[in-house]
């Protein structure tokens, strides 16, 4: 039996106390439910925490962090609460080897542009429209078992440019009702770490109940997971080999 | 003052002498309408001529090939009959410097699967509908000057799964009617030579009288020159060095 | 437990029988060294079979390799000898999802340039030079417990150019006595399949021998299978959605 | 005749006041050396000016990047000193499509770090040993004329692991003495802007000199300059097309 993966689940935890639509989405909070979630699909393969915003240190502490293999990051409008001594420990974490599952408007959070390096800006709107989520790259892990394509009946419309660097690997295109596309699954390797960024998940909808963006979620995690333990490189001298003129 | 671009301009030449509709698009053929379109916009840039799959070693014997700069390949109904000495000649060409610009149904010739290795296979629909082309890469030389989205009001759709790698650079994503996605605009290299695969052309549509194609097709043409000249790498015995111990 | 990985060692076998030098490194051939070093490495997570070009259909009949989920080949004096039925047969394996481990002088075999599309020339010397196998990308699974750098004290050179397409991942780079350099360690996807390149392992040389060179195998092997069952995309008419308009 | 680049080369400017062996080989400081070489190899194709730490807002105020295309940048000593104001501002005239070519131990600066997300870390050794630059992109505009390989007589060493993303394109590959190797020449995207990293140009060494390294500067110059105006995208509602159901 391998380890289990430890996940911690990072929830921004704003929406669903003050706008009426999400709490009946999500009465338990976005976190909670991507957390029952994730166990419900993975069970003893996975070790599911939950963290937030107002908790010490946004919940994120050295330890935290430690024991976590994947993070997940669903945030929107409080980016800018997230502290920066926070946003250093993740992107130190994820360069040392743990993975990140940026989810939705995450594309906007400090840690994405920070390991990203570029705006990360999209056109948007928000009008309920029709989401088909195609599989470009039916062969990777996280495209297992999705129906080709994913048919969303309502979520906010996210448009090209996305300003993004090129992805390592596109796995998800999407388009919207009004002919907009995105590139929706896209992978990234910084350090020893993974980003997956996933597009669907707007606190509007009931999307992270649909059984198949589950799936992609449960895919993204092992995926994500590392396979050797933590490390951070450094700069250093390195003494001269045996062989050397 | 740089030499011109010698630009060959490659058609299948049957559509538009079998179907009465392609024949009322393009009377000139699809490969002069090609030519002369990108004639009229690159001006002394350009050296274009004509080559076709009737002529003898279908139009594409050394000496056009040593003369030839850039390759723009438009075939569907009889990819078969290219031969393949005239297929490995296209691509030791690719490989030592040509450009290539597969357009459309090219996606299918033997050239093209030669070069990209897998199967090309797509999913089609032929219902005159709506195409969206999004740029994605707003600073590529191809997508100079093309509104976002530019908008084709009846072409086939070409939808994924696209068969092909991963592109060394995506440009362009459409979208279709039908909600149907698709990588329209793949850069690849080859060797020292250049690839771009654009999808918009279908023979029963007036696709390439757009002005908005026509300057995709002559971005195309400036970024698939090459800038040094041809020469093919060769398995060869390198000496010892000075130092080697 | 997972079902184990059906593994095929393909080997040339020749040079094992030719040259007296090989027959004493390799006695029981190339092919069947790598087998057992797998099979000691791996145990009940493989099931490994070899396959020769001296075969009928050179070992690779249909039934073969649809019982196959990773092909190793090593070829060297006879890449012509392989019939292109059987090239044809293996492209198409791994477009469906077989994972192909390409072994040293594979790189001129002819699936592996058809799979690329490049000349996949080299420079190289026979020479018995040091080979240092540098990890550059630490975090893939292929690098996973490997020395870095992995000394080889007597290798063939082989130096850039090395005439492929830009790896889909970089893991490894070599450099040797005389100061030449070499992208020795090249992944691609190419359709459902993947393939490994790796660049030591002349016949001259005890390098299958080697524990860190199996290691990487062993991990290669891991790399490659398949994760999801076979399957060959097919270019074909998409019925219209219910929403098309 | 097309406009000439405007290129504003950065200098620390330390080591040349501090060091004397600096002192010696550069008497009119690194910057100026370099940005002589630009002038005498470039011509009437660029405008050259220079900037330094010690100047007003570390000399790169908002004025002087509208008007640079390309920025070369050459820090070690005190990559602490440029502040946070000025790396924001480089790093959104990259993202609107500055061009940034990243020199030497620039690998370790703050703006490079944004740009890749990464630790930016190496192994290093200051030993005088021979660099050998090898051409593993033989078509790419930044190799152009560059013998294969180029040789240093005397460099610092730079070792993997360099903890960067995988280079978009990867130019040139370097081994020392020691055998030891480093992507050496590695271009990257980030939003309208280029990045191009090259490795030779320790300041105990007479590098800039080079003939053959200037004609390296000169030829990242050219690709790094923008083909379209300056424009950073942003986040934006989109309305409702037409068609929209």
């Amino acid at each position: 039996m391998p380890e289990p993966i430890r996940v911690t689940v990072w929830g921004e935890n704003i929406h669903e106390h003050r706008d009426q639509q999400v709490k009946e989405i999500y009465p338990d909070t976005m976190h909670e439910t991507i957390a029952a979630g994730l166990r419900a699909d993975l069970g003893d393969a996975v070790e599911v925490r939950t963290a937030w915003l107002q908790q010490p240190e946004n919940g994120l502490t050295e330890e935290v962090l430690a024991g976590t293999d994947v993070l997940t990051w669903w945030g929107h409008a409080a980016h800018g609460d997230v502290s920066d001594e926070v946003v250093d420990r993740v992107q130190r974490a994820v360069q040392s080897g743990m993975g990140l599952l940026a989810l939705h408007s995450a594309h906007y959070s400090k840690v994405f542009k920070r390991l990203l390096g570029t705006s990360c800006d999209l056109q948007w709107r928000n009008a309920g429209e029709r989401e088909l989520v195609w599989t470009v790259d039916p062969a990777h892990p996280i495209a297992a078992g999705i129906p080709h394509p994913l048919v969303l009946d309502a979520e906010e419309m996210y448009g090209e440019l996305f300003d993004i660097p090129q992805p390592d690997e596109l796995v998800f295109v999407s388009s919207f009702t009004g002919g907009e596309v995105f590139r929706s699954g896209c992978c990234y390797r910084r350090g020893r770490g993974r980003v997956f960024y996933f597009r669907p998940g707007d606190q509007d909808f009931p999307t992270y109940h649909n059984p198949h963006i589950r799936r992609v979620l449960a895919n993204a995690v092992g995926w994500l997971a590392p396979s050797e333990p933590r490390a951070l490189p450094e700069v250093h001298h390195r003494p001269q080999p045996d062989w050397f003129a």
